[in-house]
């Protein structure tokens, strides 16, 4: 029995959003304006204070709970020859994350953040999407339900992550089938060379024409070109937002994931930050779309969660500053223009 | 007596420069290419790793010991209207920074670095430099002693940052006088408003034209156009090369405080990383001509030494995943294209 029984279930609950809480995120701006800096001078370090608060209804809003989700799944579109490495690498990493050998064991640590890791079906690969749909209806919400069900409700921020060679492709398809314009998406990945990517955009534009059918529908774009840990993370970036979670996600794929939201329901990402600007070149296409505005542009490419985690650090430093800094008033500081 | 008899001597000091340890950034390189993860996935961390490294001379390099200089200093031409704020502000932020309140401060803890802050002779500014030079030559070099004897030997990264009401008409009128174009350096600083700015636009234009024969020297320039926190900077900044410490620029003044030191010699400060991106809007033009790629940009424009402490987060980052990660070796992970 999964949380979500039906496709219309699931739409139901995408379309049943919570906002923010405006006063909450007032309170910081009011505070900020008298912290002894020039006003607006701490720039996007004092935006995201007021989102934190805005998402967590809470001023301050703290991050002493950070929970990084990276969810795993396989893909069938590799037979393809669409990546770099085979297939099997996911599951190696997976032991790797859970040995701690990964740049993410690492970034967590820095960040002070709880890595958790779902492996969804690893041995069950979806099926290759420019045959058939990447997953059924059940395997889909089974999907998107393990993603809801991974979040823990206290948590004050979540960052996702994902692992799962091929799903740039994936990314690519879900994209393109959202927002048009072919295989515009597809990228290096994890470096493929000139003829592979030449097989990435050929097998994008073939799933393209093959599933015409869904596409009027993004969750049916999700489905049936993207992947279970793309689905997973959609899940979780919805329960998040029932959960009035702020939420860090990292690159390319992980946009992808959440962009049938964007298309569900305006304002369905208004509770997300865009932690960086992978180099996948996919990246910069997508969240201009979505009107995301990423916070790092450190050229990393990596997945994992790695550059949302490298993004919070920067989010405990706008925190330490809200929280800690002295006041005009407290300073005696001449605060007025001479 | 100060360490720099004269401005000859301080040329001098300005052309010894030691080059980086290349062997050890390639060390760096060779370990990142058998990481597990694609190669040069992580972006730009990977070099931050090897020019760390390169400039520690070793291999992995630690960040135990991070040292955030912050000088400050005065203005006579606060007189001409140029700044937001009043000139007595630069007192009463150094004690803000000496009580723990200012957002300097959150950010060094944040950083887990040591925060030093020099006060120069708040209580005679410069000269007026629309009147005469700032700094004669004796107050020029006893500031880049000052400046020079302020780093610690032992420092694995030093960090440095300023105060000073008025000095981004400083710092536009420097950058002006090495890379031409007159004011167009000059930006809002603080939050002057529109007719403030074309005041600071008619000042700068002033002094270079009363300068001009100043400005062939770059430590002239230094001299007649910049002010003490300035010239500090460009002395620690000069002591960090000798004693090969890497050196992380904050926003615009910092930067055209260091400026003259690449005018007198081509790679003078390839220890240097720009640490953010200010949005004064000088900024990217300075670090355009100097060739500066900054790491972040977060819309900060308060100096202090902020935007770089944020930067060392990152450096943080980087190193963790450099030392911490397993190699393709340690995990069976298949590395090679499938």
């Amino acid at each position: 029995m999964t949380r979500f029984a039906s496709l219309d279930d699931l739409r139901t609950a995408c379309l049943d959003l919570p906002d923010g809480d405006s006063e909450a995120a007032a309170e910081v701006s009011r505070r900020e304006a008298v912290l002894t800096k020039p006003p607006r001078s701490l720039g996007r370090l004092e935006e995201m204070v007021a989102w934190l608060a805005r998402w967590q209804g809470r001023n301050p809003p703290r991050l002493n709970n950070i929970e990084i989700l990276v969810f795993a799944g396989n893909h069938g579109v590799t037979a393809k020859g669409v990546s770099a490495y085979p297939p099997e690498v996911t599951a190696q990493m997976v032991n790797n994350f859970a040995s701690g050998g990964a740049a993410i064991n690492q970034l967590a640590h820095v960040a002070g953040a709880e890595l958790r890791v779902v492996a969804l079906s690893l041995e069950t690969p979806t099926a290759d999407f420019t045959e058939s749909p990447a997953m059924d209806e059940d395997e889909f919400l089974d999907a998107v339900s393990s993603g809801y069900d991974a979040l823990s409700p206290e948590a004050d921020l979540v960052v996702l992550g994902e692992m799962g060679i091929g799903n740039t492709t994936a990314a690519a398809a879900v994209s393109a089938a959202l927002f048009g314009g072919g295989s515009r998406f597809a990228g290096h990945g994890t470096g493929i060379d000139d003829a592979g990517l030449k097989r990435k955009r050929d097998v994008i534009d073939q799933a393209l024409t093959r599933h015409a059918d869904a596409l009027n529908d993004p969750l049916g774009v999700a489905a049936s070109l993207g992947g279970r840990e793309l689905a997973a993370i959609l899940g979780a970036c919805l329960a998040a937002r029932h959960a009035c979670i702020p939420t860090v996600l990292d690159g390319f794929v992980c946009t992808a994931a959440v962009a049938p939201l964007a298309k569900l329901h305006t304002g369905a990402l208004d509770h997300v930050l865009a932690g960086h600007l992978s180099s996948e070149s996919g990246h910069r296409l997508l969240l201009l779309e979505l009107g995301l505005r990423p916070l790092l542009d450190l050229g990393m490419r990596l997945g994992e969660g790695s550059g949302a985690a490298v993004a919070v650090l920067v989010l405990r430093a706008a925190l330490a500053c809200h929280t800690g800094m002295a006041t005009f008033a407290d300073l005696q500081v001449t605060d007025k223009p001479g």
